[in-house]
C-alpha cells in the first residue's frame, strides 16, 4: 500500500483539497439543513464537499432523520469509510442501512481490522457475513476471530496489523524491512520486538529507530522495562486505565499462552475513556448507554421507565414512613411544610461523597486500603455540613414559625440524616464494587432511598417525641 | 540526549530493572503501608523500589499524611522527576514541600517543558523562581513564556520541545538531521514541515518518513489536509474535541501570527479529557474541582458548603409552596403523605434528560442546529413516561387510600411535572451553554427548584381544586 503516492494524487482529485476542510459550526449546519429544505441538493453537496468525514458525521447526528436520508444520498457517491466508525451505533445502523450492504462492504475492505470489528459489531451473523463479502479471506478471518472475543476486552479494540521484527536485527535491517514491507499498517508509532516463539519482548519507538545508527542492534535500544502486554481477554476499562497511569502510546496484545496477536493503540483509548464516562455519568443519572439524541422517542421512553419505575418503588417507602406520621401532621401541619428539607439535604449531601466515591473507585484513588480513612472524612464532613445547616435550617425555622423547639427538631433531624448520607454516601458505592457491581449503575437510588427515609423518620419522629 | 546510552545503562544500575515492574494492587500497597506502620522501613523500601513511578503517586494518594511523609522520605534518594507529574495539585504540593525545594529543583530540570509547567504552576510566583533555580536560561525563558498564556488553554498544555524542518529537505536529509541533533524531545510521532516564516504547512508521521527512500522530499509525502493547527489562547477543551474528532497523535500550536511555538501530543490531551469529564460530574453533583480525597476535612466541608447552602435556599423555596395549602394538608393529611412521590418523580425524570443533555452539549452532539428537535423529543418522552406513572402512581394512591379521585389527583399531577421536567431539563443547559456558562455547574440545583416547585404546586393545587 503506497499511501504516499494516494497523498501525491489527491490534490487532483477535487477544488477544495488543498485547502483545510471548513470547521462544521452550528450555523454552517443549519446552512446544509436548509439547503436539504429547500431541495437544493447541489449546494447542499457543495457545502458537505468541503467537511472532514468527522464532521459529516457530527452533521448525520444534527439532522432528521428525514434529512439524514437525503444527507446519505449525497454522500453516497464520495463516501469514506472511515466516516462509519465516527457514528454512534444506532445511527451507523441507519446510515448502513440507507448506503445499501453493497457500499458498505466495499467501504469495509478498506479500513483495518479494529475498525471492521467496530462497525460490524452490533448487526447478526447474517448480516455480518453479508457485509464481510468484499474482504480477503485473510482479512475476513481476522475480523472473524476478533468478534469471538467478549463484547469491552482487549481483543474487540486492537488491531491485528502491527510491525514486529526479532531482536537479533540491527537498526539498519530494520529499516530495509520497513521500506520494503507491504502489508504495514497505515500509520504506527512502535515497533515490537519478539522472540522466536512470537512472544513480545520489548518496544522501540519509531523516533528512537530513527535516530540510531545501523549497525546497532534492536535489542540494544528497546524498552522492555517500560513495555507492558495486555492479554487478549483484558477488561477494556483497565486497558485504560493502564495506558493512562504509563502514558503509552501502544501496547502489544498476547493470547494466553504470550504470543503476539495484536496492538492497542491510544486513540482506540480514546474512545474507551469517553465510553467508560459516559457509562458512569449516565448510570449515575440513571440513563441507559443506548440513550442518544436519535433514539427513537418510545425506544428512549423505554429504557428511561425501568429507573423511574424503581424510583416510584422508592419514594413509596419514604411515603409509607410518613404514613406512620399521619397523625402527628394533623396536629402539627407546618411539620409537612418542613420536611422535605431534611430529605432534600440529605440527598444533596450524600450525592456529594456518592459522586466522589464513584469517582475515585474508577481512577483507582479509592481502593481498600484506604477506604475506612476514607468513610471516616465523608461522615466526618457531612457531619460538620450538618452542624451548620441545623443551625441555618433550624434558625429559620424558629424564625419563620415562632417556635424554638420546632427549629430544634429540624436541626437534630438535619444533623443525623446528613451523618447517614455520609456514611452511605460513601459505603454504597464501595459495596457494590466489592460485590462486583459497577458502583455508578444503582447507587444513587440506594442513597436517595436512605435519605428520604432517614430523614423523614427521624423529623417526625423526633417531633412526635418532643413536640406533641 | 542520548537515551539509548541510558536504556543500555540501566540493566547494571539495580537489581530489578531487567524485570517488569510489579503490579500496584490494594493488597501490595496495604503491605507497604504496613511495613511503614511496624517501622520496618527496610522492608517498605524494598517493596517501593519494585514500583513504577506512577504507581507510587497513587500509592501516595493512599497513604494518610502522617504515612506520606514516611513514603516521601524513603523515595527521596531514588527520587523518578515525572513521578510529580502523575499527582493530584494537592498532593503535588504537599509532596513537593516535603521533598525540599532542592531536590524539586534539581528533578525539575530534566522534565519536558509542559511538565515543568504542570508541577509548578499552582505556586506563587515567589516559589517558582525558587523551584526553577536549577534550569538553564533557555528553559527556564520556555517555562515562564508558557505561564504567560491563561490556565486551560492550548499554551499550557503544549510542550516546546518539537521536531520542525523545511520543506525543501529529502526524507534522506530529514534522517541525517534527525541521527545527529542533539536538543530533540525524547520520543516524537510526527515531523512538522514549515514555512520560511516558520509556519507550519504540513505534518509526517515518522513511520511515513522511515518507509520513503532517501531522495523523496518531505513536502511530496507530508499531509497537508489532515493536518490542524492550534492556536496557543484556545481552550484545552477545544483542543481535546479537535484531537478526537480527528484521531490525532499530535498537532502543532502556532502564535497569533502564526508561527510555530509548540505541540501538543494525544498523551497530554488524554490528561485534559479526564479533567474535563470530571469537572462535568463534579459540577452536577455540586463538587469543586479542588475536593480530593485527601484534601483536609475543613476544606471539603467548606467547599462543599456553598451548594448545600443554595439546596436549602430552594428547598425553603418548595416548603413555601406547600406552607401555601397548609389548610389543604390539614384537612387532607394524605396529601402530605403523597406528595413527595410527585415532586421526587419529576426530579427524577428531569435528570435523566439534564444529563443526556449536559452531555451532548459537551460532545457537540446537542447545539443550536438540533436544539428545539431535541427539546420537543425530550419533552415528548418525558410526558410520555408521565402518562405511565400517572396510571401507576394514580393506580397505587387509589388502592392505598382507596379514593379514585385523589388518584386521579395525583395521576394529573405526575403528568404536569414530567412535562415541565423534560422542557427545563433541556432547557436549562441549553440556555446556561447560549448564556456563556458551563451547563453542568449549575443546571441540577435550576432543576430540582422547578421540579419540587411545580410537583407540590400541582399536587395540592389540583387537590385544593377538586377534592375539598
Amino acid at each position: 500500500m503506497t499511501s504516499d503516492v494516494e497523498e501525491l494524487d489527491r490534490p487532483a482529485d477535487s477544488t477544495s483539497s488543498s485547502d483545510d476542510y471548513v470547521d462544521l459550526t452550528p450555523e454552517y449546519g443549519r446552512e446544509v439543513l436548509d439547503a436539504l429544505g429547500e431541495d437544493d441538493h447541489s449546494r447542499a453537496s457543495e457545502l458537505i464537499s468541503e467537511l472532514h468525514f468527522a464532521d459529516i458525521a457530527d452533521l448525520l447526528g444534527w439532522a432528521s432523520s428525514n434529512q439524514r436520508e437525503q444527507l446519505v444520498d449525497l454522500i453516497r457517491p464520495d463516501f469514506d469509510p472511515e466516516l462509519l466508525t465516527e457514528l454512534d451505533d444506532e445511527l451507523r445502523e441507519e446510515v448502513i442501512s440507507r448506503l445499501g450492504t453493497d457500499v458498505v462492504a466495499e467501504a469495509i475492505s478498506e479500513l483495518d481490522s479494529d475498525d471492521v470489528v467496530e462497525v460490524i459489531e452490533d448487526f447478526d451473523k447474517e448480516e455480518q457475513r453479508e457485509l464481510l463479502g468484499a474482504l480477503s479471506d485473510i482479512e475476513r478471518a481476522r475480523v472473524e476471530e476478533a468478534l469471538s472475543y467478549p463484547e469491552y476486552t482487549a481483543g474487540r479494540i486492537m488491531q491485528r496489523e502491527l510491525v514486529a521484527i526479532p531482536d537479533y536485527w540491527s537498526v539498519g535491517q530494520t529499516i530495509d524491512f520497513l521500506r520494503s514491507a507491504k502489508n504495514l499498517p497505515e500509520d504506527f508509532y512502535d515497533i515490537i520486538i519478539v522472540d522466536p516463539r512470537y512472544s513480545p519482548v520489548g518496544i522501540v519507538p519509531l523516533s528512537r529507530v530513527i535516530r540510531t545508527n545501523r549497525p546497532v542492534l534492536v535489542r540494544d535500544v528497546m524498552e522492555s522495562d517500560e513495555m507492558r502486554t495486555v492479554v487478549v481477554t483484558e477488561e477494556q476499562e483497565n486497558v485504560a486505565h493502564l495506558f493512562r497511569q504509563r502514558d503509552l502510546i501502544s501496547a502489544p496484545v498476547v493470547d494466553d499462552s504470550g504470543r503476539l496477536v495484536g496492538v492497542i493503540t491510544v486513540d482506540d483509548v480514546v474512545d474507551v475513556i469517553d465510553e467508560e464516562y459516559e457509562e458512569d455519568m449516565m448510570r449515575l443519572a440513571g440513563v441507559g448507554e443506548e440513550d442518544d439524541l436519535s433514539s427513537a422517542i418510545l425506544d428512549t421512553t423505554r429504557s428511561r421507565f425501568t429507573w423511574l419505575l424503581i424510583n416510584l418503588g422508592t419514594a413509596i417507602m419514604a411515603s409509607m414512613v410518613i404514613s406512620a406520621f399521619e397523625n402527628t401532621i394533623e396536629r402539627l401541619v407546618a411539620l409537612a411544610v418542613l420536611m422535605p428539607i431534611v430529605a432534600s439535604m440529605g440527598g444533596n449531601a450524600g450525592t456529594q461523597t456518592l459522586t466522589v466515591a464513584v469517582r475515585a473507585i474508577a481512577t483507582r484513588e479509592l481502593t481498600s486500603t484506604n477506604a475506612w480513612r476514607v468513610i471516616r472524612k465523608e461522615v466526618a464532613v457531612c457531619g460538620l455540613n450538618g452542624l451548620a445547616f441545623a443551625f441555618l435550617a433550624g434558625g429559620v425555622t424558629w424564625f419563620w414559625f415562632e417556635d424554638g423547639l420546632l427549629g430544634s427538631v429540624i436541626g437534630v433531624a438535619m444533623i443525623i440524616n446528613l451523618l447517614f448520607a455520609g456514611l452511605f454516601g460513601a459505603l454504597i458505592p464501595l459495596g457494590l464494587e466489592r460485590a462486583g457491581i459497577d458502583p455508578a449503575v444503582s447507587s444513587s437510588v440506594f442513597l436517595t432511598t436512605i435519605t428520604d427515609v432517614v430523614g423523614f423518620f427521624a423529623f417526625l419522629g423526633l417531633a412526635a417525641l418532643f413536640l406533641l
